[in-house]
């Protein structure tokens, strides 16, 4: 079953203690699509400039992307541009120019609309909702935002979390979000805002998912080098949903097996650890569905007791 | 088999955002054998001044903590006060006065040297040595030190690592001891050092062990409540190696169960978890076995997939 992803695909300039890249494929969508392609059929919606590379539209479609919901609209593309700090823990932005991104009204094409899986990147609240009510019966509908959107869209927010099954943040944004310093205090109030579903992610500390009173910790992927953490988190996300989707999983199901969801997160850690090993999307140019069962089962011995 | 520990014992002040104590028990030697109590048998090596309550004397015996190795000295007991950070994720040191602790020269008692298991606490890495000279043949030696002697006793700590099957310190300690910064080639750096196991301890993000090619990762416990994370380490340290105690383990073994060490690791991060739910050793006053076994599972709940 297909997931629809709804996001920015732009290009970035990034610079970390490993080097230092003017112009790369970036974007909460690409990445996304990217990382969820190896477990599922993706279809997106994102809008590019004319400048839009035919090679990066071809790294896409290698990887059996549907891109009819790929708008090109006059102008250029998305930019960004950040500088990590030595221990990669930290970045600073130091250029955004949404350029056609600032006008993007999602549309989804005829074909998308009896999709199953629904994942809308960190774009204005009203959009995502916009979104999903272009949908006709999802099965599963969650997505990601940011500090930017809790604190000054505050209610839109609240409103479109009502229709999404899960949430999937970062603990910063928890913590913003609830009002609570505590994440298992923020997580019993976030659950209680609309997501059945909270996954909250904690960079190179792993992950967490919380669902009614249970919840599951996973610890980080231990890399020896961290070349780019740019968009880490949106390949979490990816390997997150794209697993569910793979398995047919349904959220609203009673008899829902939980360890599907234990495992989802697992994939996204997998997913978000092997972005990290190259610059921006590089890793993906490469990457087999073999490496990234392999790493699962590396997670398994490594946790095991 | 008999578990000795040799460290502080010391009467803290505290002030966390849950309120202030201007004396209570405190000190390395104190938490690791309270921890370690509830697994086997524990003697201590510590030093303690004229001032000394019978009522904290009372609470170790209480847990049939031996004694023997408990010197009095003139003066008073060693002194420590602190203050946390509003997250408790940081905290300043106020006070320091070692009193009888300046001189202390750890003999250990005749009826403790043919023990199995020895546990050396944060002390000076000269004295951790001639404790560990003093023993007849253990079967586990490991300890714990802290950037002080890592920055200011380098040639004698590594001299002291030489002797120990493993080193028990946080990820901070871990990078100055290595010079590196990724946690997993510092691992290899330390093992070269003499231990052949390593456990880095990360606070609220859990703990890791390292052994040979082999490493093991567990999240921490998401307490709703950190009340005073004042021996949350000495704990897991005691813990740990309690419960290696508890097992006959031995590190030496060609044919050891490596699943037994990573149980090792729960077993710490359950006792480091419950040192943090009340200030001080407060506790160890109501801890029952029961609970840490429930605690055990609920770390398996939380961490299978």
């Amino acid at each position: 079953m297909s997931l629809i992803v709804v996001g920015s695909v732009a290009y970035d300039a990034v610079e970390t203690p490993h080097g230092r890249i003017d112009r790369m494929l970036g974007g909460a969508c690409t990445y996304i699509s990217l990382a969820a392609s190896y477990y599922t059929k993706v279809g997106i919606v994102a809008v590019v400039g004319e400048d839009f590379a035919q090679a990066d539209v071809d790294l896409l479609a290698s990887r059996a992307i549907d891109l009819e919901g790929l708008e090109r609209a006059p102008g250029k593309t998305f930019f960004w541009s950040g500088k990590y700090s030595d221990d990669m823990n930290d970045r600073e932005t130091l250029q955004t120019d949404l350029n056609v991104f600032a006008d993007f009204q999602p549309k989804l094409p005829a074909s998308y609309r009896a999709e199953s899986y629904l994942l809308l990147g960190n774009i204005q609240p009203d959009l995502q909702r916009a979104v999903r009510d272009q949908m006709t019966n999802p099965r599963l509908v969650g997505g990601d935002t940011m500090n930017y959107w809790i604190d000054g869209s505050r209610a839109a927010l609240l409103e479109t979390l009502k229709g999404w099954d899960f949430l999937l943040i970062n603990d910063s944004e928890a913590r913003s979000l609830s009002g609570e310093s505590n994440l298992k205090r923020a997580a019993r109030k976030i659950l209680d805002m609309g997501p059945s579903t909270l996954v909250v992610k904690r960079g190179e500390y792993g992950a967490m998912l919380f669902r009614g009173d249970s919840y599951f910790v996973v610890p980080g992927y231990l890399l020896e080098e961290v070349f780019d953490p740019t968009g880490a988190g949106d390949c979490f996300a990816g390997g997150f949903v794209g697993y569910l989707a793979q398995c047919g999983f349904d959220l609203r199901d009673p008899n829902l097996d939980p360890k599907i969801l234990h495992r989802a997160v697992i994939h996204g850690s997998v997913m978000g650890s092997f972005c990290c090993e190259k610059f921006g999307v590089d890793r993906f140019r490469t990457l087999t569905r073999a490496e990234i069962d392999g790493r699962f089962e590396e997670f398994r011995r490594f946790t095991e007791f």
